[in-house]
């Protein structure tokens, strides 16, 4: 049994029966995070312990969980509260509560609840839009989400840079037109941009997101990978994003 | 009639008549100087003046004034002086003395000759390869043109920040493993990523070249287009490719 409050609904993760608990007013994950996930499982090691910067609903430790059977510790950092309480229902839900620790926490305070290099790897959703002017009522919790209005991207790469320890691995999904910013922000903090994945809706088409993985004081040298196309045709995936899907 | 030297073979560029002398002991043109040429071209403003940097027998220059009718003036600097001799025979075959300008140069030295902020356009295909070991004299000269011996990717983007004015351009054609070294030391001699295409061999492979377009005082903001697909098949070029060689 769950309990779901006003404006929320259950999904189905398609994944070991595991369900995330989302509000559309709110934020819902899309495959930007079902990507990073991919991404990230690829080379995960076992016994590896995981922290997730702007958790939001948590989907990121709640699929990565699901998908590797258990051999990982997560640790989760959100700002939102409502976001932290939706989460905390959810792994308790899928009964990831001894693997995934949810913390409401400001992660330009993350150094504080956070012990320097105590983690191998990171992954991070972050907001995507710089600026935030028109913030509203009616909109605040989704431009917190889709904007840089409570972390920069620089306070996103200082938080993982902190968390990791050398050669530890930071995994993160964004939007091409950051990317310059991107790789600046990771030189910034000693992360070296170790491979690369550009995401192409349609193989004729601009890409629309991309998948980057740096490591803690890594040696320059990136390997940047095949394509990952999204969409034979309208509204038909490529046969690799259907395996994602599963 | 040209004169050829012991070596030296004539090749027909398709456009306009042009012909390049060529060394194969030396260096022979690939597809990234074709490539760079199509990507410069779709937004140089007439009477640009154009650098080319590492120029070689000097393709770049020859392609572009082939291709966009005579309306710009070019300097290329290059290192090995039986490059420049071979580049100005073909200059002179062709009828493009007085738009293009062959200067042997040490581009470390590029200071001296050229002024600073005096062109709107730079071009450059650089040695790719870090390192230089197991130099010997067979071959040395194509050792040069493709390990970073004679200048590091940080003399190149150095010599480009000096020349280009502020707006200028920088045009550039590298191998994608090297992509966090090319932002990094854009960043450090304050030319902005503006734009970037990956070219794949096939849709389904790693990219094996990146087309960079940076802005002297750029604001961040990179536009990441399409992806340049160079193969349908074995041995069968995609319409786009067979558009560029015309």
């Amino acid at each position: 049994m769950i309990e779901l409050k006003a404006g929320e609904r259950l999904d189905d993760l398609q994944r070991n029966g595991c369900r995330i608990i989302q509000n559309e007013k709110l934020f819902c994950f899309g495959m930007d995070a079902v990507l990073l996930t991919a991404f990230t499982q690829e080379d995960l090691r076992e016994g590896d312990n995981i922290l997730d910067l702007c958790s939001g609903t948590g989907v990121i430790p709640i699929l990565l969980d699901a998908r590797c059977g258990g051999g990982h510790m997560f640790t989760a950092l959100e700002i939102n509260p409502v976001c932290v309480d939706m989460a905390r229902r959810s792994i308790e839900y899928n009964g990831q509560q001894d693997r995934i620790r949810m913390i409401e926490c400001d992660i330009r305070k993350a150094g504080e609840i956070i012990p320097p290099a105590s983690f191998g790897t990171v992954t991070v959703n972050p907001p995507y839009m710089t600026g935030g002017h028109g913030l509203t009522g009616d909109n605040r919790d989704k431009m917190i989400a889709r904007h840089e209005i409570l972390c920069s991207l620089d306070d996103v790469v200082s938080a993982a840079a902190h968390a990791l320890r050398p050669q530890g691995r930071m995994y993160m999904v964004h939007r091409p037109f950051r990317l310059a910013d991107i790789f600046r922000s990771l030189n910034r903090y000693g992360l070296e941009p170790k491979r690369m994945r550009m995401v192409y809706s349609f193989a004729d088409k601009e890409p629309n997101m991309v998948l980057i993985e740096a490591v803690r004081g890594g040696r320059p040298r990136i390997q940047c990978e095949k394509p990952l196309i999204i969409y034979e045709e309208p509204g038909v995936y490529t046969e690799e994003v259907r395996r994602l899907y599963g």
